[in-house]
């Protein structure tokens, strides 16, 4: 097993963040060219999912602790599309807004130190990716060298418990084996405040899971998806998010980016539906 | 559920290069800078793991019968990187040599969607891609609109027993019950020949393992990773090849593309250990 290494304090630098906007709340930027304001002109595909994201930025950064940006909706457009995600990353690395690249990468031995390369070897980095560990721990640490990391362990998406809720013969489900994996690489990596570089992604559309899988994971940051479009309420999150209010990122994005009621000026609908996240989970997490 | 498309019969293109080939052979293209040929300048990298990738393609392709391309080791340069993946896939598609992305990708909805949108549309497509099934079986239909995938089910990497061996309350393992879900999606999804466009990734490392999964995934072809360099032998895999031999791709990567004792002629070297490999495969699974 390799060293302890923290070269930057995520978690302090998340926690910062969180102070700063007085809220756990992060956007997820996943852009779909279909669903862009209509005042964004889509002639140029690329060009229009570039625009809107550096928008969205620029209208929730004011409000939210942390953007969390979907790979997978930039990698289709390929090397442009890439390209976009860096611009981003600059873009709010300059405001020191911590960035999650929801990249849910997972492989072995040189590719995971690929992937961690190619994930975190740029110019502007992200501060956090997410990862899947169906492979086993020896998956995350290649990321651990660089950066903070998300590991799936209890999804969102409606059909996660097929899999992830199967019942283990000690009588944990497979999301609660996953859970205990992580929560033991995150034991020895806390930092001051007592959180980890290592994270949990658990999806907010099932709370009681959620709130069992918070006391499972001690010291583990918990990516919180599934708010807003996907049923999630974060009234139901206040258990996650630790006396300190730092321990969860509570995660929207359709709600946020395509808000209802979208008036001409989307940047300011953005902006407001950001606010208003900010509030509700600021609340919630006791940070305002 | 979707409706079950085939776009392409991928598992009847597979067959007859396997035909061709008199085996079911593949190799794994993974370049490593370090480790690239001597005769290789190597002072621009990029251009270093671009003329080693296709002099690969070159050495192997009268051998084999498929080749795989290891995403990571090409992410991790950038788009440029990306680009030699795509030329590499045009290269194969002109000698009509089934090619299967290493991707080992995993998202939900329209993330998957893109993912998958990203993986194969794209100018010479992969005609096979790995993906992660963590999230759920939802996360594999998109790709299935596109091409084939071979879902990880039990992994060759050493530490993979620490999560795919836990024991359910049914008595199966976790990767046992992955590939339960592989073969219920593959049952619907079979060609005349009886193969299905749903494969599955089972390590050649643990034998006793591969042969049993075999059998719980009737019409499910095995992509097999480990042999050579991990430990795994083809001679250990007789029984996961079914009673044509296209049941299953035997893949070697370090073992091949880093033969020993290289010589100066190092796509000579390369074209030997490829040939081995190819007879070997080709005995064991009766195609020669």
């Amino acid at each position: 097993m390799s060293e302890t290494r923290i070269r930057l304090d995520m978690p302090a630098k998340l926690a910062a963040a969180m102070g700063r906007a007085a809220c756990n709340a992060c956007v997820g930027l996943d852009p779909v060219l279909t669903k862009l304001p209509a005042a964004i002109d889509r002639s140029d595909p690329i060009d229009a999912i570039r625009r809107f994201s550096l928008g969205v930025l620029e209208a929730v950064a004011p409000h939210v602790a942390c953007l969390k940006v979907q790979s997978a909706c930039y990698e289709r457009y390929g090397p442009s599309g890439v390209a976009i995600i860096d611009e981003v990353m600059a873009a709010a690395d300059l405001i020191d807004l911590p960035v999650i690249l929801d990249a849910k990468r997972g492989d072995i031995g040189i590719s995971a130190a690929h992937y961690a390369a190619s994930v975190f070897d740029r110019a502007a980095a992200p501060d956090w990716v997410t990862v899947n560990a169906y492979l086993g721990v020896e998956t995350l640490e290649p990321y651990l060298e660089h950066g903070g990391i998300f590991v799936l362990v209890r999804t969102s998406n409606p059909g996660s418990a097929r899999f992830q809720g199967l019942r283990l013969d000690d009588g944990r489900t497979v999301a609660e084996a996953m859970a205990d994996m992580v929560a033991e690489l995150a034991a020895n990596r806390r930092n001051e405040q007592g959180w980890s570089d290592v994270g949990a992604v658990v999806g907010a559309t099932h709370p009681a899971e959620a709130e069992s899988l918070r006391e499972r994971m001690p010291g583990v940051i918990l990516l919180v998806p599934g708010i807003g479009a996907q049923g999630g309420k974060v009234s139901d999150c206040a258990p996650l998010c630790g006396p300190d209010g730092y321990g969860a990122v509570l995660t929207a994005s359709r709600s946020v980016i395509y808000p209802e009621g979208q008036s001409d000026d989307w940047m300011q609908a953005i902006a407001e539906a950001a606010a208003r996240l900010a509030d509700e989970t600021g609340r919630v997490a006791g940070l305002r």
